[in-house]
């Protein structure tokens, strides 16, 4: 089926069920040093405790929000318009980029000409595409490595901090114990970060140091300015990345911005377009005019379309014609299989599945056609040329990455591996921000070794991994298999996580699967936080924990990261409304209940007047009798 | 509901669904010296290699099967018979057991003769229990240490090896490229195993030495004979566990001994029967006279249940009573949290979470109402004389494991850890086998501390750990969260994970919940596996990986743990039959077949006529035009 014929632009609509805000949440803005930096954060509020565990308030707490304006109720959507170009200020006052008369990309204007396309154009594009000026770099790293803290990196600390000093700020006003909650309640245990350095708090001068060391990348470029800005390093919270995109066998352009907006609403802080269907252009256009988050695209794949899929019939011209179509486009990361070197070919010939990244075995192909190394690598520093003009980052990609456990961390891997730390070093000579593609499928012990090994060959440039898959026998289960491995690989310094689906191996991604993805990640990517020790990254986990210990249902539902799934799944065996204050679940049954033991050994601590360590301690063996008598009961009265 | 409104025992059936073979899977039984041992496998055959890509034949591969008899189509199923006593010719012939005239448990009796049971009961059992002889000891560590091997420790020595060396004798047979084939397929990644010991074949002997060495145990009640042994170590493949059983809430007998032949079938090493409900008594018979893996319990939840759920009015003598009447059962191991010291118990009340064990927790009450260490403590001896004389293991319950990332590795978990130590030192002592269970909620970084320590605390004893979940924000995805960490902890040694499904914290767990539990702890374990080198973990990864590159769509669902997800989530998007043979998938269509250029390395090396490696390395270069006029076709013609 072609797409075109299940999408009319005219009929573009926002999908319903991404845009309303999560339950007792709210989208807050924190203001920066300008009015127009404002930082958008979700508030979920919570109950009071019931009086009979303590009656105290549970402030709201902030967790970090990738869905844009979708989920403010205040926001006018129309996906036919697009976001407001929220940096459009910034861009322009920097004074070094130029709006062109028109798209400098021959496809991109025969695109636009096509009448036949008219029915499938995004139709709010109002404003003409921005490059640097003559000789001007207009990266965050080129800004960072002058000593200029932008809006974009100032908007990042903010939103990094998730509003800490708020909510500690509103535990101590609590009441007369709100100086103890606000100690339990942000404690948290010192992390393992393997030389990482996280700050206590994330300043924007901090921000522009690493990004200026190359070691962490703002990716938003100049013709992206709907994107709210974010960071990638292994020195801030673990981000993870999203797949979408049609492929030649199905899914339309209303299908694919659904799952951006979708997968947003979720989590996923960055966007991978994958698209190899029809329509490439236009899909794109539709998906970046409506992102808040960065997109990322891998540019062969459209240049391998305009060959007719002819892998040898690629030429630098085209190639070079697509990078600059998606750049004005407003692409913000690029993936650049730069690495897949002649020499690192033969060395896949005896693997168990040989070349498995797409852009790599495209690339391979080319080079064995020609014998030539690939035109990625020779015209590297050209590339570099169009990059930082409209501020994409390389994302360069591992083409050589392994597809089975048993290529796991093989020569080939390992060998592309250090020709990317050598592209690094061009790039960052450039200023253009980079980060590193990482596998694939290996197996537990032999993860660490590649995040090793890309800090050292990479100088720590950014790790960007998919997964790793730590097992090959779970088709259906992928999402899980690179879980495990995903956690891991965060854990030892990996600054985005690239997502599995359920589907992996088998079969496109629909909304479920993405979803089912995402949250997959997002918990792979807190447990890797919760390991590093990053700032603060425990207090959802308490709070959840509170709210857990303490019966309170619909709270525990909506700090965790599915609050749909989580009610339904109780709802299933419990379905009436009066068990979401229940001080008991379908576990155990009244009976049987672990938590209430604890609140009774608090209670009769209480009864005597003492703390709890001391009544326990102390005064528990003259007063057992009494405990029997007056508090032995599983249930606490409210 | 009451359980029997549900349930009556004239109308109890086999499910259905858990006795269809798996998708081109055979039972095969691997005789051992004897012909009554008879060591179940499932055989998966596959297709040939389709003639572009080699044509070579794939032998069948064997993979560990729980599933017991319910698989086998020329066994007789009827779950009102329960299964045949494979056992029971080996316990009998040791000759230190004896039938008993009657239950030895008074409560046992009394259900025994309460004629309104009759309709719940179980129909199929004939015979009277056994116990030791006056002064025996039949448990499988007690014969170890005699230097005895049994027939137990024979079945288990075939069933870990998995018919490894017939496979690798059928790749040989394959024709002329057997040999290579042998290579490629059995090659695996050295493992990091943190100082375990797994031989490259598991001997009898072997066995019998860590059974004795106490570093491995045999679940094996005398009183269970259907059962199927297998064994618990972490130098032997990696166990799970399904937890099942009903709670006051719901559930019927039908639904629960369901429950067990859907978890064993998706691979459940062992079942832990949780029940609370009605008819704890009842339940269990149903479901151990139809196990053919462990059963293992938590005797203090119904000895709670016979004082009406009040536990401060548990008394040693109910306990004592309870275990007995569950050992004359066949119960295998039970759960005794014996190391909830009064000591640990103030340590609990600044805890996140307090005590949510279950267990700990009724124990922490008693001890607290009583003011005395608890029962299951000043008469852990006794205890170990019930033990011995029926084989049941003890699983040291962890009472105070955490149940939140903040209480993670605190002093009371750890103080407990050092008791259940002790604990297992006074078990060896009476040659009672014994595992130790474990946490629970643990961040990743601090999983590892647990395993240190319990192997150093408990002497390296069989640790079982819950999970551990990684992080507590997931409601809903739990079976993940945990998964990560059960991943981490199998491959630091623990040697049995306990599952979790999406349910956990949320509900009771219906049949689906159980299959994804299963299946995620399944391919931890597997993970585990890989990442400790044990031998020939990795033969059914490179055989997925290798029908995965071949496009063999059935064969690799078939490898997989759950071929039908992986087919279903295959048959979504290219749902004809055709596109099962199909050289291309969904995900990428037909122009963007990665895995073909491989393909095409290779062909092209071939028609040079030399190996690839070879041509690749010193052929390319002046054969690159014809490469392009003879193969640069992205498919390859069969």
């Amino acid at each position: 089926m072609n797409a075109k014929d299940t999408f009319l632009a005219a009929n573009a609509h926002v999908d319903e069920a991404a845009i309303q805000p999560l339950p007792n949440s709210r989208k807050i803005y924190v203001e920066g040093s300008r009015p127009d930096i404002r930082v958008p954060m979700r508030e979920i509020s919570q109950a009071d405790t019931p009086t009979g565990f303590g009656g105290e308030k549970n402030p709201p707490i902030y967790v970090y929000d990738c869905s844009g304006p979708y989920s403010d109720p205040a926001a006018q959507i129309d996906i036919r318009s697009g976001l407001p170009a929220m940096r459009a200020q910034w861009i322009a006052e920097r004074g070094d980029t130029e709006e062109l008369p028109d798209l400098s990309s021959e496809f991109g204007r025969q695109r636009a000409a096509d009448k036949a396309l008219d029915e499938l154009r995004f139709p709010g594009l109002h404003r003409k595409p921005r490059r640097a000026k003559a000789g001007a770099n207009v990266s965050q790293m080129h800004y960072a490595r002058k000593g200029i803290i932008t809006p974009e990196m100032e908007y990042v600390a903010i939103r990094e901090n998730l509003n800490r000093a708020a909510y500690i700020e509103s535990l101590k006003a609590t009441g007369p114990t709100g100086e103890k909650m606000a100690k339990l309640l942000t404690r948290q245990h010192p992390g393992q970060n393997f030389g990482a350095s996280i700050p206590a708090e994330i300043t924007p001068e901090f921000v522009r140091s690493e990004v200026a060391r190359g070691r962490a990348i703002i990716p938003n470029n100049i013709n992206h300015p709907e994107s709210e800005p974010m960071i990638i390093g292994r020195n801030f919270l673990t981000k993870i990345n999203a797949n979408i995109g049609n492929s030649a066998l199905g899914s339309s352009i209303q299908e694919e911005v659904e799952k951006m907006t979708w997968s947003i609403r979720w989590g996923g802080d960055t966007v991978m377009d994958l698209s190899t269907g029809k329509n490439i252009h236009e899909t794109r256009e539709w998906i970046i005019r409506n992102s808040p988050v960065p997109i990322g695209t891998v540019p062969i794949y459209q240049a391998l379309e305009k060959v007719n899929g002819k892998a040898e019939d690629l030429t630098w011209e085209i190639f070079r014609d697509t990078l600059i179509e998606q750049a004005e486009q407003g692409v913000d990361y690029f993936t650049i299989h730069a690495g897949v070197l002649l020499r690192y070919i033969p060395m896949t010939a005896n693997r168990m599945t040989g070349i498995v990244s797409r852009g790599g075995s495209i690339m391979a192909k080319w080079c064995l056609a020609h014998h030539k190394e690939s035109f990625l690598y020779t015209h590297f520093e050209e590339i570099c040329e169009i990059m930082k003009a409209y501020d994409v980052a390389f994302s360069l990609g591992d083409g050589l990455r392994p597809g089975s456990i048993y290529d796991a961390n093989d020569e080939a891997q390992l060998g592309e591996l250090k020709t990317l730390g050598e592209l690094t070093e061009i790039a960052w000579k450039h200023d253009v921000q980079t980060i590193i593609e990482g596998p694939g499928h290996v197996p537990m012990h032999l993860i660490k070794e590649n995040m090793d090994l890309q800090l050292e060959y990479c100088k720590e440039a950014p790790f960007y991994t998919l997964g790793p898959l730590t097992t090959d026998i779970a088709p259906g289960y992928d999402h899980i298999t690179s879980g495990i491995g995903a956690a891991m690989i965060g854990w030892y310094g990996t600054a985005m996580l690239c997502y599995v689906t359920p589907k992996e191996h088998l079969g496109l991604p629909d909304k479920n699967d993405v979803k089912e993805g995402i949250i997959t990640y997002k918990l792979a990517a807190h447990a890797a936080d919760l390991a590093k020790g990053h700032p603060g990254a425990q207090i959802r986990d308490n709070a959840l924990s509170k709210a857990r210990y303490e019966f309170r249902w619909d709270d525990q539902f909506n700090l965790g990261l599915d609050p749909d799934k989580a009610k339904s799944f109780h709802d299933e065996t419990l379905p009436k409304e009066s068990a979401k204050v229940a001080h008991f679940c379908s576990m155990c049954g009244p009976h049987f209940c672990s938590m209430k033991i604890t609140q009774d050994v608090r209670d009769f601590a209480a009864k005597q007047g003492l703390n709890e360590e001391d009544a326990l301690q102390k005064g528990m063996e003259t007063k057992a009798v009494e405990f029997v008598k007056t508090g032995a009961e599983i249930y606490h009265k409210l």
